[in-house]
């Protein structure tokens, strides 16, 4: 199962009931965050995300509102107990603009920099994997994919049939043969009902809405996107500071067969997102105008 | 008149209720605000400072809690209009560690950096300076003393036997030679009561409880000092840390026969400051511990 929240929704600057968008995502016990503007570190908290489980850090881009928080965010994740390694990834400019933010964030554990070139992936653990795309904003900025693999359907019907005591079912689930008391050997492929897709999740944030994104969020479990306004009138507007519109990402999001669609990243003068769902409900019926602590269990179905 | 303001009053690290230790003071019309971590630009709005009037930032020491907030404010305070110089000011190493802050953070107004010595003095505008001292940290760290010139007292009873007309009272104080109706010439010594000692605050956190910052802060109408706890038995654990109890602090501004105390710079592991406020009283007995928005207009008596 994949844990998703966005400890916060807004865009340029923190405001006083909306934090800067970030993404945590949480598997098999460790956490992936993607993005890190100010205060990005009292959202977490707020969503009850616990800093000391963060594995793996990817950054958008190095505008401020995505990254100006990552030295209180390290320290207080030292402070928190964390001691293993910390993977921070983000496109080309990371080696210089990570040190020189970690040179006030003296930190304990060991920071691994990876510089991502245009389309590369990253492994992550427990068969976590990212790949990522070049998105259209005004300095380099990537949209990520974060996959996570599933274990085939354990099937009880055919572990029943067999005579197989029940304690060894989580075993074979796993992927292991078992020996049963009569000495029978079982293969997991006798009792599974073979593979299933892996789960994921596309964040793609700031960009123009370029066509590139409904192909790589295709089929994604989730999307979230930006949805600076909801007004179209504003598309011009964007255009120029290359943001999207609601019913700009709904559109990327119908042609991608996502399942699910969050808009987030919204202007500090969108008071009330929900007021303009309906602008993105034309073109993806289940539209989500994210809130701060929005959260969904992915796979538990 | 000098107002003062604590937008904030934490340490270590920004709270859901308690924002990062920042002084903003608005003298004339334009602001000096002393440190800047994770989320002031948040406390500022929330204590209605304007982001707009920033002349001078004074910055203590480059630990993360007192220079983190750095990128955003400088970016919202072009967003709110500013584009009159700023300079920023602090200990050795400020030539390195702004401009690596400000590489997520470019500003349509000309900022000055100025690397303070030990003791270095720095002039502000319309009669206002700032004097350094270096304190007793783990890394360089300076309390600060602002002083503000003000003018002499106007006598309106002298000026009343001189039968000087009201609409002019003004044009005196402020220094200038009027010539009245019937052809007298009026100077302004002849309806002003001398000079008055000028308006001082003195600032000084993070820091062991030397006695240099009493003869530093002597006689200053309002001493800003560090509380990083209340309970006196934490004295050993801060002496380690090197920063200051309530109990310390107050004796200081005892010694320095400051008018007023305020403390700040609280551990996030005190939850209620006032408390405590007995242990600073039994050395200061007008110490107050001051809370985010603290505000003080001085001089106006």
């Amino acid at each position: 199962m994949l844990s998703v929240c966005l400890p916060g929704t807004g865009g340029f600057m923190p405001l006083g009931n909306r934090w800067l968008t970030c993404c945590w995502m949480e598997y098999q016990g460790r956490a992936l965050l993607i993005d890190c503007g100010e205060g990005t570190q009292l959202a977490l908290r707020a969503a009850g995300c616990r800093l000391s489980r963060l594995d793996t850090l990817l950054i958008t881009h190095y505008h401020a509102d995505h990254v100006a928080g990552l030295p209180g965010l390290l320290l207080s994740a030292g402070n928190s107990g964390k001691t293993s390694p910390l993977t921070i990834a983000g496109p080309p400019g990371l080696r210089y603009v990570v040190p020189a933010l970690m040179m006030i964030a003296p930190v304990p554990y060991p920071v691994e920099l990876v510089e991502l070139g245009a389309g590369d992936a990253l492994d992550g653990w427990d068969g976590l994997t990212v790949s990522s795309l070049p998105l259209k904003h005004r300095i380099p900025c990537y949209g990520y994919r974060v996959r996570v693999a599933r274990k085939p359907v354990f099937n009880p019907q055919k572990a029943e049939a067999l005579g197989i005591p029940k304690p060894l079912y989580r075993t074979l689930h796993a992927g292991e043969a078992v020996t049963l008391p009569d000495g029978r050997r079982i293969e997991p492929e006798q009792v599974l009902d073979g593979a299933r897709r892996p789960l994921s999740v596309c964040y793609c944030t700031d960009t123009l809405p370029i066509p590139a994104i409904a192909e790589f969020a295709r089929d994604a479990d989730l999307m979230i996107a930006e949805g600076m306004y909801g007004d179209d009138a504003m598309e011009e507007k964007l255009r120029e500071k290359m943001h999207s519109l609601f019913s700009q990402s709904a559109r990327l999001a119908a042609r991608a067969d996502a399942r699910r669609l969050w808009l987030t990243h919204y202007s500090p003068a969108l008071a009330d997102p929900q007021e303009w769902i309906g602008r993105a409900r034309a073109e993806f019926p289940g539209a989500v105008a994210a809130h701060d602590g929005i959260r969904i269990t992915l796979g538990g179905e």
